[in-house]
């Protein structure tokens, strides 16, 4: 369980098999995020007939609503959204990190007001690795110290040191949860590389973090966070020698279809991001010839498809004039059939960056696809 | 084309076989309403595992938005909405004599003010026609004047009467429009009823149409328009022994569960409201045990399905816990969800009474279902 095996690689682009208990993943790959124990607007099998292998979910959200308790007593998170395939809890970190409200950071963790009711709560490595074991995705992510994207390299410096000091007793917590009798140890954890904008930092990030291991999977955190890309893709570069080849690794929350080829190209295995949802829920969809606005008065008369190279149920099924028409008349049919073309369209990317990894045809199609992009100013 | 077969009878009640252009509906049957071409909130898909047979669309609202050119267009309402069996249109009757803007009533039609943007348009009894054909249903629906539920003989025998003076060239026109060269005759247009709460202007109503005859379907309107029920049931009452038996008996607008089995034992074939997708839009659930508010706090650790009883895609897949979760977090699935429900409880409803005739056990099963809903006071 939790293996990895790599198929395949082109330059640094790699293309895998990741071994989860609830079923495996091949790799390079998108996954949805689910927010709220649901990938907004969608249900399980919306998600599923998208080719989605993977999907989030959000500790801190579902810690708040409706708690970890009730998931547990419900059969955890499998059993409550139905989703049968692996699944992935990120810490909560992030969202702690990115409340505008009350926070203290301490250093046995961080105090918080609930932007839901005001309520006070702490999330700490212990509690972070206690409730997303209740939760009972296959993967948990250690609890980091998320800085935004400008940090000085002293801030950014404080906030990897503290992540590296978090990382010990989230392991230890986390290996005494699946060494529980009962627990078949169906879950693994993987640590988050933090050190913002800083190469040195990032280095010494990865470092303490192998350090600390073996692991399963390594994540990189803290990056499409108010940083230029430019200096995502550098630090990507940066760090890519250095990362073990045996484990997967996942770019946290970067997911705008360019990034997706961009990271790919850069070793990066795994993404997840809310754009593809989030736009589609304000009637942007992404097609292989630039964003389109499916409000625009041009699909009005249309009977072509959004996408004609798709096969997605949106693009397979609707034509443009009645998906216009369904956000004329604010019906949330709308929002949904175009989240699930963007996350279809996230989907397929990867699964064609993984094929032609796999052919040795990546580095031309992706500077193609890139060129056409980038060309397009999206 | 257009058949109905009667298939049984217990009392009044009856089942029976429609066969229309695209495909046959066995009834007693609901139809969900997809007022803007889309049943609120649903894909075609979702509709058709409700086992709905036929669904409405709203010619009043189509014509505004996206108009009935556009639809045409785009190969007609089977085309644009990708629902493949029958469908139903009402003329606009309704919704122009709802209007609390300008109106002004002539006999030549009706000059109304958008509700979208305010500006004037104008439904006659051709043009109501003529709109209907554009949108391609297999059934369209006379132009009608309804008057609110509370109206005097005199206002209501004027409604009624206009109703019969309009249905002459609504017949005449659609007669043309069905004899084109190229049609295939592929859509019948069934009359309206009228007459508020007067039994004698509505033996009248029915009278006058019958002499304007043959139809292939008849229907009641202007009732559940704020009379009280006991009123409703006993114009059925009235009408009744004087409807042609062998065709199908459509009762407008008028569908919460109680409402369906009250029809049924009054002889009506047809039901069509909104109440199903309205209700479960706000967390309303309709079970065998009565109303349910999805949002109650009692249902938030709760493993069981919503209505074990039943077969629909909520009910079978998701817990209650989950249900709740997601309008307490306010995502969209939560009203799609409920309102599969809905529906699927019409349609059983519907399928079960349709096997309780045909066994000669409607009579019991139905008196004992309405008392034990009375009995909650729903």
């Amino acid at each position: 369980m939790f293996e990895f095996r790599l198929e395949g690689t082109s330059g640094v682009a790699r293309a895998g098999t990741l071994r989860l208990p609830h079923g495996e993943v091949q790799t390079p790959a998108f996954m949805p995020v689910g927010t709220h124990a649901v990938v907004r607007g969608l249900s399980a099998n919306d998600v599923r007939r998208t080719g989605s292998q993977i999907i989030l979910g959000n500790t801190y959200h579902l810690h708040l609503r409706p708690g970890e308790e009730v998931i547990r007593g419900l059969g955890g998170l499998h059993r409550f959204t139905t989703w049968d395939r692996p699944m992935l809890t990120d810490s909560g970190g992030f969202q702690v990190f990115s409340l505008q409200g009350l926070r203290r950071i301490e250093e046995h963790g961080v105090e918080f007001q609930s932007h839901v009711d005001g309520a006070l709560h702490t999330l700490s490595p212990e509690s972070a690795m206690e409730i997303q074991w209740q939760l009972g995705a296959d993967i948990a992510m250690a609890f980091d110290h998320v800085v935004p994207g400008q940090s000085s390299f002293e801030a950014a410096g404080d906030g990897m040191k503290r992540t590296l000091r978090w990382l010990d007793p989230c392991k230890e917590r986390h290996a005494e949860l699946t060494a529980q009798p009962s627990s078949g140890s169906l879950q693994t954890m993987w640590p988050i590389l933090q050190g913002g904008v800083h190469d040195e930092l990032r280095l010494r990030s990865l470092e303490g973090t192998l350090a600390r291991g073996p692991w399963t999977g390594i994540a990189v955190g803290g990056l499409s966070v108010g940083e230029p890309k430019p200096v995502m893709h550098r630090i990507l570069e940066r760090l890519e020698p250095a990362l073990p080849a045996d484990i997967p690794r996942y770019l946290m929350g970067v997911g705008f279809p360019a990034d997706l080829l961009e990271g790919i190209a850069r070793g990066i295995d795994l993404f997840d991001c809310v754009a593809a949802t989030r736009n589609g829920r304000h009637g942007t969809a992404w097609l292989p010839t630039g964003r389109l606005n499916v409000r625009g008065a041009a699909l009005k008369d249309s009977a072509a498809p959004l996408d004609p190279t798709c096969d997605c149920e949106t693009c397979t099924t609707y034509p443009r004039g009645y998906l216009r028409h369904l956000f004329v008349v604010e019906d949330i049919l709308g929002l949904r059939l175009i989240s699930i073309h963007n996350i279809r369209f996230l989907v397929r990317l990867g699964e064609q960056a993984r094929s032609h990894i796999l052919n040795g045809t990546f580095d031309r199609w992706s500077s193609d696809w890139l060129l056409r992009h980038y060309a397009r100013g999206d």
